[in-house]
């Protein structure tokens, strides 16, 4: 593909600059809707070493007001980086509603050789790496963010001449290194990897636009008008949809009908006397699994989700007693911040994820968004069915990187919480444990089970699967989640 | 001061099992008053290596629940963390009101041969270290942090004795690596480092707990106790403080009446044939000065504060322009959002604080906190005052470093801030730029001219002064700020 680019491609001078100038005004005048409309837009620079990235992202902002946008240089890989999922970095800076980021070089290099055994990217990983990427980018865009991608082409012999006039002057001959040198030596070997990154990659609704680069001035332009009528489009695609009545795009709520929490019997039970014994047992083992972890350079996610007093906290307790308390984080989840609000929803939860070596416990989790998100609006129908798709995308990333996922489901009865909620009440020390807000879910009891019968149906996935615990007598469920980390772990690790 | 400790105490196992059982409980209970009253709690741990800082560290935790509490290991500085003040990774770690939070190794450690080294902090720098540490305990603990220091001390034998029993079992004998057994090997003289560092730093109401460790029961019990008992006193005197009504602590609010501000016309011209030229000049060696700062790893850090419509956007469009957009970060700075507030109001702005090679461009700032928080009354009188040291010794902190600072203050008067008003109000694309708050504010303009003034005065300090820039003239406020930062970065960096 990129062979065939011709890029003899050039601008007259009176045309760029009438062009130019245009351009920018046009740019210029698209803050106010992005910032109106909260549009997240994320623009990408890759391309060749001395292709023009830096200079290219200067002409971009030369007609923005500097507190909308943020350029972040994602080239180098710091260990902190490579310890999680490879995706993380450029996940936790993505932009918020209705700001710009620019990234100088993304994720896609990581596919190159020099990247990949760097990131521990296997040639086995390769199917995996491009499914993720897809999967990444496919997110952002439902989340309603305009991704615009660039691949900076230059020749072989005008990369040779950038370097040479860099180095011909003495205050920017360091800013050629050693590999810029190489990458132009091994000019056709880089060039079919790049083509590899950019076929790979060209999906639907984020395809690459290729620059021809030798011609700084061409390259300008086509950047700067391709910016252009993308977001342009995009607005006025926007401001259609808007006027149309918004009672016309209510879905009717179907529930699948699925029957999966009915079936569970909560009242599983254990004698004290088992219950210590297992306990015992169980902790000690998992101290040392915590060890293991580390030494293994491995991640664990584990997702505590049930029915309000269902014993989460508990379960999580004993859990963690043990453990080495360096080696885990307990994530509790409440309502959005108005950061995280303005963010994609996943976005608070990949920048919390572990690094190697580490578990992260989230007490509730981005299972919200099918649950209370639902049943309460706080998202649109349409949106919490696409986020099946989106939370099984996550989790596989993690699962790809290595990560060790458990996801528990605490089960109780209507009754059974009743009577915990009545004790709570009565309980001065667990008064504050029990709101309002516990009494008006209860309420909806039918309507929860419906939305997580189909929760389970849609994300218990093979390589995250979950587990539905019978929590009624407190000790069974402990035992029983205890259990299923200690011995899968033991498994893995072995 | 440590080699008098006598490190052969120890605790009856009986004694033990009965003290450890009513700390916890105790412990367990203060959880509630320290969420209620919003104290924020930081615990530190230093010692030597296997002292049983991670033992201690999990005995603390057994009774709380772990959704309280967050424990940071930072033994191990990144090349991120070394490029950047060296408090930054613990000032981005400091517990939120009511929130605790355990350090397993501390800011303390730095001065120690082989991390001072690393850190770059060279001998010469000990003094500021000192200061620096100092200052930042004062910080936390004058926004009412408890903080406790541990300093887990244990005998060479005792030391030994630990490495070889990890030693001799398999499963754990990875965990003892060369460094520990140089620090036993090399004992004595680690010993007067420690005992340095500990008593250089041993400040009042910050005081080092030192425990004699060759018993981890003994050691158990020292560390729940005194952390029980300085938290109980500490909510005893916070219930009596509330108890006090709050119109007996209204402190009349004196102006110093400096007349700064007064004292400055904010009249200068600059024909627009000479803009032309200084901007050019100006833009093409900052530009220039980007890179230079890059590859020095220097930092730099840019206050711009104002009068309303005084024209900072445009003032930082002229400097951002010409640089490196990689180089660079412009930081807009508006209310602080829930988590923020939650935490040390310099928090925010360290969290943003530039890497080595970087520059920070702050769009207003802390100085928010002598002026609005003052005038609005967000912030008691006494904590606003408290803030010019505050402010003085967190850039003092920065300059330590290495970062060069600039503040500058842009300058107008009320009738030429009446115009631009007007101006913003009649022109549609610039509409969005004036809100009812700039007219609310422009209303105590005497106010602010007061508070202002003592703000000036109060922090402009040698290592950070203040510029006031006449800006009734926006080119000649624009070629000033050039000016000044340019002819100081030549200065500082040639």
């Amino acid at each position: 593909m990129l062979e065939k680019i011709d890029l003899s491609q050039s601008i007259e001078r009176a045309v760029y600059k009438s062009e130019l100038k245009a351009l920018e005004k046009r740019l210029a005048a698209l803050q106010q809707p992005i910032k109106d409309l909260e549009i997240p837009v994320l623009i990408v620079f890759e391309g060749w070493s001395a292709s023009g990235k830096g200079t290219s992202i200067s002409r971009i902002l030369y007609p923005l007001d500097p507190r909308h946008f943020s350029v972040h240089t994602l080239g180098k890989s710091p260990e902190e980086w490579i310890m999680r999922p490879f995706l993380f970095p450029y996940w936790t800076r993505i932009p918020a509603k209705g700001r710009i980021s620019i990234f100088d070089k993304s994720w896609h290099r990581l596919i190159l050789p020099v990247y990949a055994e760097r990131m521990r990217l296997g040639s086995k990983a390769k199917e995996e790496f491009f499914y993720d990427v897809n999967a990444f980018e496919q997110q952002l865009r439902d989340n309603g963010t305009i991704i615009i991608k660039f691949f900076l082409h230059i020749s072989k012999e005008a990369q040779q001449e950038r370097f040479r006039a860099l180095e011909d002057n003495p205050s920017s001959a360091w800013r050629v290194e050693a590999h810029d040198r190489e990458q132009n030596n091994n000019y056709d070997y880089y060039l079919k990897h790049y083509d590899e990154m950019v076929i790979k990659t060209n999906y639907k609704d984020s395809q690459w636009h290729i620059i021809e680069a030798d011609d700084s001035k061409f390259a300008t332009v086509k950047i700067l008008s391709s910016i252009v009528n993308r977001v342009e489009s995009e607005i006025k695609r926007l401001n259609e949809i808007e006027s149309i009545p918004s009672s016309t795009l209510t879905t009717p709520v179907k529930y699948p009908q699925a029957g999966i929490l009915s079936a569970v019997n909560p009242n599983m039970k254990l004698k004290d006397k088992d219950y210590k014994e297992c306990l015992e047992n169980l902790q000690s083992r998992i101290s040392n699994l915590g060890f293991i972890l580390y030494k293994a350079r491995r991640s664990v996610v584990i997702v505590y989700e049930g029915w309000d007093a269902a014993g989460k906290g508990g379960n999580i307790k004993r859990l963690t007693e043990p453990l080495d308390p360096r080696c885990y984080d307990v994530i509790p989840i409440g309502a959005p911040s108005a950061v995280e609000l303005d963010h994609h929803y996943l976005w608070r939860f990949m920048n919390r994820m572990p690094k190697d070596g580490h578990m992260a416990i989230f007490d509730r989790s981005w299972y919200g968004r099918v649950m209370v998100e639902r049943v309460e609006n706080f998202t649109p129908y349409e949106r919490c069915q696409d986020a099946y798709q989106e939370i099984n995308d996550m989790e596989r990333h993690l699962v790809n990187h290595g990560t060790i996922i458990f996801k528990f489901w605490l089960h109780i009865d209507k009754n059974e919480q009743l009577q915990r909620f009545e004790a709570r009440k009565n309980d001065p020390t667990k008064h504050y444990k029990i709101t309002d807000e516990d009494w008006r879910n209860r309420e909806k009891w039918e309507e929860y089970e419906n939305v997580i019968d189909e929760m389970l149906l849609k994300t218990s996935t093979i390589c995250a699967p979950w587990t539905i615990v019978e929590s009624n007598d407190k000790k069974y469920a402990r035992i029983k989640t205890l259990e299923i980390v200690v011995e899968e772990l033991e498994k893995q690790l072995e």
